[in-house]
């Protein structure tokens, strides 16, 4: 059932108090830790971390761990923060790989402070995510945390490997999709889990729906870049197919078409993929029924993410597993 | 006193027994850790990692923890090609950053690969560093590795600030270079001791012999830059000077020089820095006496390293004080 208006509204209360919590936990951290640092190291990483956002992995972190009840409130902020340094130093690098410009809204820390302030930035937040992580929450969720840093880049090499190549499967694009994005999300989950001293089953259930709604997020992040509004995402839409990125739109598609639209969309992804290209991919994708497909599949993905969350019956677990439940339906229907 | 040369002879037949070991070690791990990876991702990281090298760094930690005595030999091993990994990564970053050609003798992985590959292998083996770190040694030691890499983020800030900054004072270049180099050698033998259940004074004594012979290892490395064998080498002279790094032998110099010595350091290094420019400068650093400070200034940190080993006074550490004796002497007097 989706939420209700109000229960929206709630979850983004709840959201925009996790996140000033996020940004207070990592202000202060960083001052603690830079003390005595380079003044220009300081500089670019508070503009990288500070600069606004929905800080929805360490929200994801912070309810998981209240979910399973025992951890130390104080140290969870601090661990939670430790998931947006990592989400950090993961963009930083890839707005170096992809020569990206702008990223919330503004310049990109490569733009503003040039290759090698980004990649350094990225370095020291990874180190210092690490750090918090074992610190706060022990060897087994180190172990999580860096096996989902490593995954990130496998799923990275798993898509440049397939650029403009129409034979990859849906399998594949959910292969690469786990790794690239729901890892993270789903270690989020593990790691608050692992603090709040959950046990197996706790733990099981919440990793499942970390990777259940990261895949949701990420099909439906797919989706919004044929179908968004350009305005209302500040992203231009059409990135992934100019890009030759083999996402699920596209695979479904492929999958689907005959004849004469099976061979526009072969001389559209392996010509120069420009934007009267897309237009037509586009318009194949929509009578073929590919963006319907791809809801379908995201809806599917979220469903088996809450239903993992049937294990909490506790009635002073409800409030957690509500945020969790509508949580799910936002990163479905967020249209940003 | 200098060793003898069967000792150096010996301590050759470690390095590379220890290099063999190091190697294998990596080898295993990356096959066991990459199952199932991409296939390009395992051949990056197998190229980045087993093109030959001294591996001093997993020697430190092996020969320290032995020193302290207690650990799991199974274990060391693999512990310390942590740290192979983690300085690794850093060359592979560095490698972008300097859009260097070559390292060890052949194609560096970021011209070999390309810019994607080198810094998404890089993460990869930070996250795999600090896991094992974390797992094998626990979470003093996941402290002291995370803020290893951290200061050598911040250290090269520090050294970017400075570049053809003729102001730079000896403090700071020792603030740099303990930070970009002496803080990952001083962590090798720390975590070394770590592992080994080395006391507090055990593991002061190796952290502090390894920043020493950090500082002294650079303090040579600098000076091969004005001074070495392009052959022996394998790096071209004057690099350092080309790019406007603010070493040693340039801040003794400019500190002694007056007149038209002065005059024409600074219009040196303000000028393009070409190789004419750094010929003169080598010859006002030789009548100087610049090279000699530095090479003066290398044997106090080292003397200063091998005092800190005092601590070790039992029978059976002999043998192990002896090799880490011999790599001081070693890391000051190499040619390469």
């Amino acid at each position: 059932m989706k939420p209700s208006a109000a229960e929206t509204a709630a979850l983004f209360a709840q959201i925009a108090d996790n996140a000033a919590h996020a940004e207070e936990s990592m202000r202060s951290d960083l001052a603690a830790t830079l003390r005595g640092s380079d003044p220009l190291l300081a500089e670019v990483l508070n503009y990288a971390l500070l600069g606004g956002g929905k800080r929805l992995r360490p929200l994801l972190t912070a309810i998981s761990s209240r979910l399973c009840g025992k951890g130390d409130r104080q140290q969870l902020r601090l661990l939670a923060a430790a998931f947006e340094y990592l989400h950090t130093a993961t963009l930083l690098h890839d707005d170096v790989l992809d020569h990206a410009e702008n990223r919330r809204g503004r310049k990109s820390v490569v733009s503003q402070y040039g290759t090698a302030a980004a990649i350094l930035a990225g370095d020291w937040l990874h180190a210092r995510s690490m750090h918090l992580i074992g610190a706060l929450a022990g060897p087994q969720a180190l172990e999580v945390f860096c096996a989902a840093t490593a995954g990130m880049v496998d799923g990275e090499f798993l898509q440049m490997r397939c650029v403009a190549d129409p034979t990859v499967t849906e399998a594949h694009y959910l292969a690469v999709i786990s790794k690239k994005t729901a890892g993270l999300i789903s270690a989020a989950c593990a790691v608050g889990a692992l603090h709040g001293q959950g046990n197996s089953e706790q733990l099981a259930a919440l990793t499942l729906y970390g990777e259940k709604i990261g895949l949701s997020f990420q099909i439906a992040d797919d989706l919004l870049d044929y179908l968004g509004d350009e305005q209302a995402t500040g992203k231009k839409v059409g990135n992934d197919f100019a890009e030759g990125k083999m996402t699920l739109p596209l695979i479904h598609a492929l999958s689907r078409a005959e004849g004469q639209d099976k061979a526009e969309l072969l001389h559209s992804i392996q010509g120069d993929r420009h934007s009267a290209a897309c237009v037509i991919v586009r318009q194949v994708m929509n009578n073929l029924g590919s963006f319907i497909y791809c809801r379908q599949r995201a809806e599917e993905e979220m469903a088996t993410g809450l239903a993992a969350l049937s294990c909490f019956t506790e009635d002073n677990q409800q409030e957690n597993v509500a945020i969790l439940r509508r949580l799910a339906h936002y990163v479905l229907s967020r249209d940003r």
